[in-house]
């Protein structure tokens, strides 16, 4: 089956493309089972402290992350597509089944009113994973915002601590 | 296949629920064929001057209203599920591709800023058909918002009509 391409617009988007050195069945295991994914999604010191994915079009893919003061962040989204071990789609502008968030509270932090779509792809690459984070914004102000909190550190860090959490599997 | 049932949030959603006389498969001609939605969509004198229908999950859903004074209001958003005669959701909040719709200039006219998504339900009913449209939304102040633009009159309108236009095939 081949996937589908979904296009890169470089003034709405953002991209984590890179090859690891893990398979990526066990990156999939790593996204996709919550006890697995709040070892790594939250660039240390903040911690994923709850997770709950329900595993198909129109599931609950909730995260709670807190801060190194203690803060906690919870955020729910929604899953659009799931090809195991290859592509999952997710965004956080819809709750489960689909229903729209409501918009962001006044004094709402600048990373809870953000509202993305991650197109998450994996390819097999030698005995590694051709791994791409393909994340979605619907304007220029959001996607500047999220460039300017981090992103390319904050993905490329869970990243690597999601490559060495999979390694202790071995 | 049974229809995976979606919940009614009472405070958070508005539902058209009719039993109409004619069949559900054309019912579903009627809302997915660009052509013949456009001879429906819109409640007179108000028209629907363009549409596009990309029939997948991520397609695109999109129509363009005309008001009586010759005003145009495109709109597109994001199908994201289909099941032939029997079921279609799709959202306003994302644009095709799954992409989130970029927050509503601050002029835009109510029913432009509007995020829902509407699952529409088609069961056969003797010879006719079990119409529910399940419009959800993301906070009380849009529910209302929504009910107070007409919710029940439009859509009701608007299915008349529908009916009317698929009795002209026979």
């Amino acid at each position: 089956m081949t996937l589908r391409t979904y296009k890169v617009d470089p003034k709405l988007d953002l991209v984590l493309d890179r090859v690891i050195d893990v398979p990526k069945e066990l990156v999939w295991k790593a996204w996709t089972n919550p006890e697995y994914l709040k070892k790594w999604f939250s660039p240390k010191p903040w911690q994923t402290t709850d997770c709950r994915i329900d595993l198909r079009a129109g599931g609950e893919f909730y995260t709670e992350m807190q801060s190194p003061e203690g803060q906690k962040f919870p955020g729910s989204g929604c899953i659009l597509e799931v090809i195991p071990n290859e592509r999952l789609v997710w965004t956080s502008a819809l709750l489960p089944d689909y229903r729209p968030q409501g918009p962001a509270p006044e004094n709402a932090k600048e990373c809870s009113a953000m509202a993305f779509t991650c197109v998450l792809t994996l390819v097999t690459k030698g005995k590694g994973t051709h791994y791409t984070a393909h994340v979605m914004h619907g304007n220029v102000e959001q996607t500047k915002a999220h460039e300017k909190m981090g992103f390319h550190e904050g993905w490329g860090t869970c990243l690597d601590q999601l490559v060495a959490y999979v390694k202790t599997w071995k």
